[in-house]
C-alpha cells in the first residue's frame, strides 16, 4: 500500500487541551469551531500551546489527456500559463492571498504539458507530459503513480525542514475535474451525474458532454472501484497523486493540513482510503460552488470553514481559511483565564 | 425620525467596478463573495479601488433592568467586569482577535450599573445606571432614547475623523439577548418564542422562565410593534440604541459597517426599520448559535460570510470575518488583469 507511518495523534493531551480551553475567560464553547480548532492542534501537536509556522501553500500543477474530449471549458494551455503566472507575478489569485496571510508558495511541476524556462520557480519533477487519455487507456502507470506521491511527499519533507508546521494544498490542471469527480463517484459511492459539474466554466451543455464522456470511461474501467491506487491510476492526474502523496506525508510528519476546494477534497478522500487516520490532521477550508464538492465533504464527515462560493482552486479557498485557524492558536496562547481572577467565573 | 442623511451608494459607477472585476485573471465569479464585497465596498466608497483603513471595533455597554427577573445565566455585574478586562487586558476574546487583525478597540459606557476608574481607557457616555425594568415601565425615556443615538453616532464620528472607515459594532451588557429578543420579535414579526435563545449558558428551564417573562412584558406593551423607536425605547437596551445610533452615522458617512453576532444583528434590524438604505453599507460577518440569529437574518435577507458556532459576541465574528472583507479589497487592487497580456483569457 503506501509506506507511510500515520498514526491518530495520541489522545492522552485531550483532557488537559480540553481544560486549558475552558477555563479562558468566555462561555464554555462561546468561541465555536475556533475551541474545536484549537483543541485539534493540540492534539497534531501534542502541546497545550499549539503554534503555527512558516505556513506554505503548495500547487502541485500537471495536464489531463482527457481534455481531448472536450471535457473542460479552458484550452489546455492555460495549465502551463497559469504556473508561470504563479511563478512570475504577484498578482496571481494565490499570489496575493499567500501574501496577504504570509504563506511561501511553491508550485511543483509533476506532468505539465510545456517546457518551462529553468530559470523560472518552478520546482521540476515531470513524470509525463500529461497523463494519458483515460477514455481509451489508464492515465498512468503504476510506475508513475508511485513517483507522483513521492514527489508530493518530498515538496512537503522539504517544507517541513524549512520549519513549516501547517501546509496548504492547491492544484492547477486544466481538466482536474474530471479526474476528480470519478474518484468521488467510486471512492464515495456517488452516482457520477451527482459529482460532475461546470469546472472553470462549462454550459449546461458542455456539463452533459463532460458526464457523457466520464460515464463512458467509467463504464470501460474493470478495476476495483474501491481500490484507491487502482482508481487514482487510471484516472489521474498526477498532480492529484502528488497531493495524496503530499497528505500522507503531511500527516506523518504531523502536520496540519489545510484542504482546498473540490479536487483537494478529493485528494484527501483517496489519501483517507490510503490511510483513515489522515483525517485527524486535515482541516478542510472552504465548501465551493463546483457541484458535488458538498457531497463529497458530506462523504467525508468534513464541515469546512468557509462557504464563499469560490471556484478558483490554487489553495486559495484554504488560504482565506487560515486567519481562522490563527484565531484558534492565538486564543489558547493568548486569552487570560478565569484564574487571573479579574472576572466571576460566571459560566458553566 | 431620525436626524442621518443616509442614502443608497450612486449605482453610476457599478459597471465600471464590476468590468474591472471581471477582467482579473480568473474565471467570472470564481471569487465568488469576495467579488460581491469588493463590489459593495466599491459602491460605497465610490471607487474602483477600495481600501480599508483604521479599523476600529466599538464595544458599547449598559446594563439592564430586565436581569431583576432573573432571564440571564450570567450576574449582572459581569457587564462591568467584563468592560474593565476588556480595558485593562490583552486577553479578552475581543482583545487578542483586535489585535490579530489590526484593529482598534474602544469601549463606551452608556449605561452600566457601576462607576468606572476615570482613568480607564472606559468613554464615559452613562444616561443611566442600566434601564428600566421593562417588565413593569418602559425601559428608558424618549431623552434617553435620543442620548444613546447620540453617542452612538458620536463615537462613530470620532473614529471616521481618526481616519477609519470600517467600523466593526460590538455590545456587552448582561440581559440583552432578552431585549434582542423582543425586537426581533416586534420588528420582524416573529414568534417570541422561536426568538429567544439560551444567551451566555441559561439551561432549557432557564430558557422557558426567559420565555415566560419576555412573553408578560410583551403582552403588557400597548406600543406600536412596527414603530422601532417605540419597540427601542420600551425594550432598551442603552447599548444598542447606541449600537443604532452608530449604524445610521456610518451609513451617513459612507462607512463599510460589519455586523456581529445575535444582538448587532438585531440592531441592524431596528435601524433598517428606521432608514432602509443602511443595508447597503452593511456586511454581516457571523451567524451564531444563538438560537433565533439565523431567523433575524433572513428577515434582513443577509448572509453572513462565517458560521463558526460562535456567541461571544463584544464584536468578535464580525472582526473574525474581517480577512475576508481585506481579501476582497486587496483582490481588486492587486490581481493583474487579462490586459496584463500573460494568461489567454480563456473564461466567460
Amino acid at each position: 500500500m503506501h509506506p507511510f507511518d500515520i498514526r491518530k495523534p495520541d489522545d492522552a493531551i485531550r483532557p488537559a487541551l480540553q481544560q486549558k480551553i475552558d477555563n479562558l475567560t468566555k462561555p464554555k464553547g462561546a468561541l465555536g469551531r475556533l475551541e474545536e480548532l484549537a483543541l485539534q492542534a493540540g492534539l497534531v501537536q501534542q502541546t497545550l500551546s499549539p503554534s503555527l509556522s512558516h505556513p506554505h501553500n503548495l500547487i502541485f500543477a500537471a495536464d489531463h489527456g482527457i481534455t481531448a474530449e472536450g471535457v473542460s471549458f479552458s484550452p489546455r494551455e492555460v495549465t502551463w500559463q497559469q504556473c508561470i503566472h504563479f511563478a512570475t507575478s504577484t498578482g496571481g489569485g494565490v499570489n496575493y492571498l499567500c501574501r496577504q496571510h504570509g504563506f511561501t508558495l511553491r508550485i511543483i511541476d509533476v506532468g505539465v504539458d510545456y517546457d518551462f524556462p529553468p530559470e523560472l520557480p518552478i520546482i521540476p519533477r515531470k513524470v509525463g507530459r500529461g497523463t494519458r487519455n483515460f477514455l481509451h487507456e489508464p492515465a498512468m502507470t503504476t510506475d508513475e503513480l508511485d513517483a507522483c506521491i513521492a514527489h508530493g511527499a518530498e515538496a512537503v519533507r522539504a517544507v517541513h525542514e524549512a520549519g513549516c508546521n501547517v501546509v496548504s494544498l492547491g492544484e492547477m490542471g486544466i481538466g482536474n475535474t474530471s479526474a476528480s469527480s470519478i474518484w468521488m463517484a467510486c471512492l464515495a459511492n456517488i452516482p457520477l451525474e451527482r459529482c460532475v459539474g461546470a469546472g472553470s466554466g462549462l454550459s449546461d451543455e458542455g456539463v452533459r458532454r463532460k458526464l457523457s464522456v466520464l460515464s463512458r470511461a467509467l463504464d470501460h474501467y474493470t478495476g476495483d472501484r474501491t481500490d484507491p491506487r487502482s482508481v487514482m491510476r487510471h484516472f489521474g492526474g498526477y498532480e492529484m497523486v502528488a497531493a495524496v502523496g503530499a497528505i500522507l506525508q503531511a500527516a506523518e510528519l504531523g502536520m496540519l493540513i489545510l484542504v482546498d476546494g473540490f479536487i483537494l477534497t478529493n485528494c484527501m478522500l483517496a489519501a483517507r482510503a490510503l490511510c483513515p487516520d489522515v483525517m485527524a490532521y486535515a482541516i478542510f477550508g472552504h465548501c465551493g460552488s463546483e457541484s458535488g464538492h458538498q457531497l463529497v465533504l458530506d462523504a467525508l464527515h468534513a464541515r469546512p470553514l468557509l462557504n464563499l462560493g469560490m471556484r478558483l482552486g490554487e489553495g486559495t479557498g484554504a488560504i482565506c481559511a487560515y486567519p481562522i485557524v490563527d484565531s484558534a492558536v492565538r486564543m489558547i496562547n493568548e486569552m487570560d483565564t478565569f484564574e487571573g481572577g479579574r472576572v466571576t467565573k460566571y459560566f458553566k
